[in-house]
């Protein structure tokens, strides 16, 4: 059967997947850094942090930490930077603008056009680490037109966990083979159908920069793998926008 | 400080705010039993189902039963008025069919329109006892343009308890004087004022239709008191669409 005879919803994967968050990220610490004169290398910044992401992570999903929402892992791991970076006597304004970077990430090209076109046949939301609050900030910024937005916090368990996927289904009434996984990660979607989600994988090229590849579908036996979101919309039978 | 220098997000009642849930379910009934032969008073089908819903989440508020959606609570409740109403030998879809009734209720006429005037200044969102995947159906089908689908699941609490208010506030990233709850019933809003939140009280007059008075604020002192979202609307200084 066709993943599009049976998926009523389209999750997301966000970061990387539905934004460019590190050409946001450089972007936003450069100017930042401009404004108040100070000179670093801001994509290594911005990969530092990225870096630090995942560690955060596996303390709340060890069960080492009790549940905490990205924004406040974020400032956390910012922190921690700022003294390795050197960069003293930056006040509460200034922490929380760099924190809130994550919200105002923008989105690749053919986003929201593929959102769009989804959105006429099916349910689609977020299903990623990100706070509900960031999630909400950052759609509202970009024009992305989610249905809900669901993921890490309303089901109070970070990716790649089973529960992130199933909670997350259960929430739309859904079975999990009736929601289809979007993510440019190989390590999210092995993780998604584990547990019996459908899976699109979208090659993302440039997520990491000249740092280092993207994840590419090679060998995976996703049921879709293509790379953009229009090309998403035409394997589930959506219509073009006029 | 007028509420519209200080808030950041509209979260809605939904259920007679912004859906004529009386109305709507009347028709839906009425339209199944015609095409079943069942002739029984579907107004008083649809009032009867209605008193059955606080009962329900009183058991779950209470904690002597655990975490329940609405939907389920709704099933649980038809079931037992099909039995009082004598209806019998209804198969799991036609059960189903009944059920989502309630991801079906019509917006009243002034809805879609506030929300949409709303939207373009603050983040809006549903604050409803019922749960993220009727919601989420609901608003596809009626153009509902939440930003987010919050209340009673994602907080794991049935209004009126403070923290139905205080979790949907923090899932934000928002204090509870940043956030407004639009309501068309004096006690959901008398319960968001004890926990801080700002208050819209939209007077609905058919809610009830003839059985009996709709709530009126007369003698409150709501931040907002008005007849339509479009009044909301105008006090939170959105202007009109073109």
């Amino acid at each position: 059967m066709l993943p599009k005879d049976n998926v009523k919803a389209l999750l997301f994967d966000v970061f990387g997947t539905v934004v460019d968050w590190r050409g946001s990220c450089i972007r936003e610490l450069t100017s930042f850094g401009n404004a108040r004169g100070l000179s670093h290398d801001w994509a290594k910044f911005a990969d530092d942090w990225r870096d630090l992401y995942q560690p955060g992570m596996e303390e709340v999903r060890t069960g080492r930490r009790e549940w905490t929402i990205l924004d406040v892992l974020h400032r956390e791991s910012l922190l921690k930077l700022l003294n390795t970076y050197g960069i003293r006597g930056l006040g509460e304004h200034d922490i929380q603008h760099l924190v809130t970077i994550w919200h105002r990430l923008d989105p690749w090209p053919d986003a929201v056009e593929g959102l769009t076109r989804l959105k006429s046949r099916y349910i689609i939301g977020t299903l990623s680490n990100g706070n509900i609050g960031l999630m909400a900030r950052m759609a509202k910024r970009a024009g992305l037109p989610w249905d809900v937005i669901l993921g890490a916090e309303p089901a109070r368990a970070y990716k790649p966990t089973p529960q992130a996927y199933q909670r997350n289904a259960e929430m739309l009434n859904l079975e999990p083979k009736e929601v289809m996984l979007v993510a440019a990660h190989n390590g999210d979607l092995t993780a998604a159908a584990k547990v019996g989600l459908r899976t699109a994988f979208v090659y993302r090229k440039d997520e990491y920069g000249p740092r280092k590849p993207a994840d590419k579908a090679d060998g995976q036996s996703w049921d879709i793998t293509v790379d953009s979101f229009n090309g998403v919309a035409d394997a589930m039978g959506c219509t073009r926008l006029e």
